[in-house]
C-alpha cells in the first residue's frame, strides 16, 4: 500500500515539555521507529506539522531583532529544513540500509481570495502585554486576540491548500521507490502574484489538509494522522465519551468538532475519502501500524452500500 | 553542458547589509535573473552558501533561551529551509512555465578524525564580553577567539564535506531534467555513530568543497562558483596585483591565497579539475555566463600538455 503520513508537530515536541533539541531529537527518534515499522510493509511518503517549531522560532527572531521580523513563508520553510533534517536522519537510522529517503522543501498555493484571509484564527508567536501590542500595532498591521491567561496575541489566517508546487519531483521519487518527506508544517504558503509568478504570504496552512491533498495527488491508498489522541471520541469531555472506530464522511459530518483540533483531521479524512481514496485513520503515533489494520484508532471509510444508494442512477426497465 | 552553481552566502545576505527579509529577497531575485539565464542554455543544478544566516538564527536563538542552544546540524538545516525556498521560488519565477525545480535537503557526512575537529576556525554567532564568555565556557565545551575589535567568538571546526548522502535522489531528479538546488551551507554535517548510523555534529562544511564533490558525483561538465570579486587575483592588494584569467590546477598550487576566502575555492576548483572535470569557473554572479563562456572570471582547466607530459608512459621501441 502507498500512504501518507500526517505527523502532528505536538508529537516532535510535546505540549509541556522544554522547547529544546534534546527533546525534539527524543521525540523524532520515538516517531521513526513507528515510522520505519509501517515502512518495511508499505511504500510511505510522511508528512509533518510545525505549530510549536514555527511558534519558537517566531519568538527567536523578535527576540533578537523586533523591528525586523521574518515572515511567515520563511519561518515556515525554516521549520522544514530543522524537522524535515531530524525526521529523515531518524528515519534512514531505523531503516535497514540501502532504503533511500529524501527530503524536499514544499511550497503550497493558496488562494488569496480565501475567507481565511478576512478572518485569521490561528495564534502565533509571543504573547505581547497591552502596551507591547500597541508599539508592534503600529508597526505592523496585525490581528490580535486576547489570551485566556492575559495579554495578546498575534492570530494569522489557515487558508486551504489549493495545489502542491513541485509534486512533479514528488511523483518521480515515489515512483522510484524513495520514501520522501515533504509538505512540512502544511507546506510554504504562497499565493499567485500580479507578475504571474508566485510570492510568499503571511498564513499557516494545516497539516492534515495538505496531507490529504498530498494523498489524493498521489492516488495513496491510505492517509494516516497520527497525533497524541488514541481515537475520534464522541461526546467528548462527557459521561457518554466513546471512542468511534469505524465510520464514514456522512456519519462524521452530523457530529461537531473542536475546531482547532479534531476539527481539521475529520474534514482532511473526508476530504481524502470523498475524493476516492480508501482508508483515513486517526490515532496515535504508536499505533500506526494497528490503525492501518483496523485494531486501534478511527477508520474512515466511504460506506459503500451508503453510498451506491445515494449515487444510484434509477433503473431502467 | 550539465553545471554546479556555487553561489556565495554573501551574494545573497551582502556584508554590510542589514540582516533582513527584503534585503534577502532582492539579492535572491538578482541571483535567480543570472541562473535563470544559464539555466535556459544549460542543465543548472544550484549549491548556496549560508554564512550570514546561520550566524543570524545562531544570533536568535542565543536572544531567546541563551541556555539552551540548538546546534549547528540543526541551524544549517534551517537555513537549507529559508534559502532553499527563496531561491526556488525566485529562480522559477524567472525561467519559462513548465521548467521544474526541487529544493532537496541534504546531509553531509564528515570524518570524525578530520583535523579539523582539533583546530576549529571558523567564527560564528554573537560576540561575547569576556565576562560573558566565562559564563559561555562554564556551559560549553567551545573553542572561542578573539575578535579584533574586542570581545570573543566561539570557533567551530569546518572539516571536509567527505560523502554526500542523498545523491540517489539527486541524480534521479537530475536525469530527469530537474532543476535541483541541494546542499546549502556546504550540507548538514553528519558523522557515523557507534549503532552505525549517522548523527548531526557542531560544525560547518565550506560549500565550495561540497559543490565540488557534487560537480564530480555527478559528472557535470563545469563547476561554477559565483561570489562578489570578478576573478582569482594574483599578488591581491600589491601594485602588481592583476587578474587571473586562464590557469591550471599546478599553476594555482604555487601561490598563496586567503584562507578564509579564496583559498578554499582554488581548492575546490582544483580538486574538481584533477577528478576528471572539465572547467572550474570562479567570478561574479553577473558574469555567470560569460565566465562559462571565457569572457570574465578565472577559468580553471587541467592544461592538457602539461598534463600529459606527466602522466606520459615511457615508451616502448
Amino acid at each position: 500500500m502507498r500512504i501518507v503520513v500526517a505527523l502532528g508537530g505536538n508529537a516532535l515536541l510535546k505540549r509541556g515539555e522544554p522547547m529544546t533539541y534534546d527533546a525534539q531529537r527524543t521525540n523524532v527518534r520515538i516517531a521513526a521507529v513507528a515510522l520505519a515499522d509501517l515502512a518495511r510493509a508499505h511504500q510511505i511518503i510522511v508528512a509533518h506539522g510545525n505549530g510549536p517549531q514555527v511558534g519558537l522560532l517566531a519568538l527567536q527572531a523578535a527576540s533578537y531583532a523586533p523591528q525586523t521580523l521574518w515572515p511567515l513563508d520563511v519561518l515556515g520553510a525554516e521549520t522544514e529544513g530543522m524537522i524535515g533534517y531530524l525526521i529523515e536522519q531518524e528515519l534512514m537510522n531505523a531503516l535497514p540500509a540501502g532504503v533511500e529517503c529524501a527530503t524536499l522543501l514544499t511550497r503550497v498555493e493558496v488562494n488569496r481570495q480565501d475567507p481565511a484571509f478576512d478572518q485569521p484564527t490561528k495564534p502565533i508567536g509571543p504573547v505581547y502585554t497591552a502596551e507591547e501590542a500597541k508599539l508592534v500595532r503600529a508597526e505592523h498591521t496585525w490581528s490580535m486576540v486576547s489570551e485566556p491567561k492575559g495579554g495578546l496575541r498575534r492570530v494569522v489566517p489557515s487558508p486551504l491548500p489549493q495545489r502542491i508546487l513541485g509534486l512533479a519531483a514528488i511523483k518521480l521519487l515515489v515512483e522510484a521507490g524513495v520514501c520522501v518527506i515533504c509538505a512540512g508544517g502544511g507546506g510554504i504558503p504562497v499565493v499567485r502574484n500580479d507578475m504571474g509568478g508566485m510570492e510568499g504570504v503571511e498564513a499557516v496552512i494545516d497539516k492534515d489538509r495538505t496531507a490529504a491533498l498530498l494523498a489524493q495527488d498521489l492516488k495513496a491508498d491510505a492517509l494516516l494522522m497520527l497525533t497524541d489522541v488514541a481515537a475520534v471520541m464522541r461526546d467528548f469531555g462527557t459521561p457518554t465519551e466513546a471512542a468511534i472506530r469505524n465510520t464514514t464522511p456522512d456519519t462524521l459530518d452530523m457530529m461537531t468538532f473542536a475546531a482547532g483540533s479534531m476539527g481539521p483531521k475529520i474534514a482532511a479524512a473526508n476530504a481524502f475519502v470523498r475524493a476516492g481514496g480508501a482508508l483515513a485513520g486517526i490515532g496515535t503515533l504508536q499505533d500506526a501500524r494497528a490503525i492501518l489494520e483496523g485494531r486501534a484508532g478511527t477508520q474512515i471509510r466511504l460506506d459503500v452500500a451508503e453510498t451506491r444508494a445515494k449515487y444510484a442512477q434509477p433503473q431502467q426497465d
